[in-house]
């Protein structure tokens, strides 16, 4: 049984902990935050703290906070003989240096409010320091999900990257689909099973084999179309930019 | 049981004749192209044809053909009592003028070389310039998916335009994000839950709703620590302006 205190009262915080509490393996011992009513998520009254000086032993602590909370909340765990793990994807692990233990369990998804995920497929991204704490991280890990990979700090800032182009971005361009569709009152689910096959053809094709569409075949009648009904500015130059840059990777003519 | 015919040899046609050959409600009379080798997917030989002079009477025929080709092919079907659709979304009802009843059949989809798709979720956006040439539309449309529309000309460009940001720009985010991920030795595997979730998620979200990131909540340092990582000047300049995007849409001081 691997005893574990969870910081944090964000989307990240709230998910693990609606996963560990349900794994056989892990004893959530307290869910710790600032603010008590942020911490309402928290269905077991008795595992709710706020105050960060009196936190219970544990073999691991999980920094599910802002990444510009790290370094300071890492203060508190500095005497603590536990291994203190944060969740973030941007931030090295030498933001750790004060504590015993340090290590990264970072889960590799988007934790949205409102949305409660299951870990099964998640990736989870560990790094420690010495052998052992890469296997208590690895045991944690393996409770809530079927992927646990060691990636270094460098690794996962890379890694991180990519996920905000496939993520954040790509949701971006699914709220400028809707915003278009919305402009000429066209419902917006009608695109759904399109974005649905887009991401599962990904299963059996690479994106650069996936790849489809009036840039890709450099069929200039329909981009020109295209760009004549984009109203807004916006829209346009990222219409030309990435029209032009699968243009360019796909060797036609610019 | 409506007879067809279908024109055309590409990923449209090919994912069309393996739908419609299993339906109960459709006779496929001929597939109909200019070069027998690209017809080698119609399995009953007898179905064939590549004289565009002789092409049997059916109740519909399909033009699932390039959109500059839909122009010239429509001459072949001039004198024909069927009524003539094509499937493209980027082009008007008016280049079939020619023909006595012409119409729009445009499965709402990305079709890929190598992948059959099912029809039963993809909109089917129906247009034609009778009632009864609808109505047999949308009895075509039936046999294949649970969503059959009548959408007009204009709309369909608007929702082809849409149709390009979510799914080719999209796919060509995932092909940088493969790349950043080559380029440093990382599996992109590890990302593809996130595309699903990230695709998924609209099920219960609006992407408005569902955005995170950096730039949506408005976090400098990670922005400024990714704009280092990346060395490859088109993906900064990507970066930087979905980025800007985001954090305009979002409220967020630029």
């Amino acid at each position: 049984m691997i005893s574990v205190v969870i910081v944090g009262t964000g989307n990240v915080a709230q998910n693990l902990y609606y996963a560990l509490q349900q794994t056989d393996g892990v004893n959530i011992k307290q869910v710790v935050g600032r603010n008590s009513t942020h911490l309402e998520f928290v269905k077991d009254k008795l595992l709710v703290n706020t105050d960060f000086t009196n936190i219970p032993n544990a073999d691991i602590y999980l920094l599910a906070i802002s990444d510009d909370a790290i370094g300071t909340v890492t203060s508190f765990f500095k005497d603590k003989n536990g291994l203190v793990a944060h969740t973030s994807g941007a931030t090295s692990i030498a933001v750790l240096n004060g504590v015993k233990r340090p290590g990264i369990f970072y889960p590799l998804q988007t934790f949205t409010k409102g949305k409660i995920v299951s870990f099964t497929s998640i990736p989870i991204c560990i790094e420690a320091n010495t052998k052992t704490d890469m296997e208590l991280l690895t045991d944690l890990g393996k409770t809530l999900s079927n992927t646990v990979v060691e990636i270094n700090s460098q690794q996962r800032k890379t890694l991180h990257v990519a996920a905000v182009f496939v993520n954040n971005f790509t949701n971006y361009l699914y709220t400028l689909g809707a915003e278009i569709c919305e402009e000429h009152q066209i419902d917006f689910n009608l695109l759904k099973p399109l974005i649905t096959e887009t991401a599962t053809k990904l299963n059996d094709l690479s994106p650069l084999q996936a790849q489809t569409g009036p840039a890709k075949r450099g069929d200039q009648k329909t981009l020109h179309n295209h760009l004549q009904l984009l109203k807004n500015k916006q829209q346009r130059e990222l219409y030309t930019l990435l029209s032009n840059a699968i243009k360019e990777k796909h060797g036609k003519e610019l």
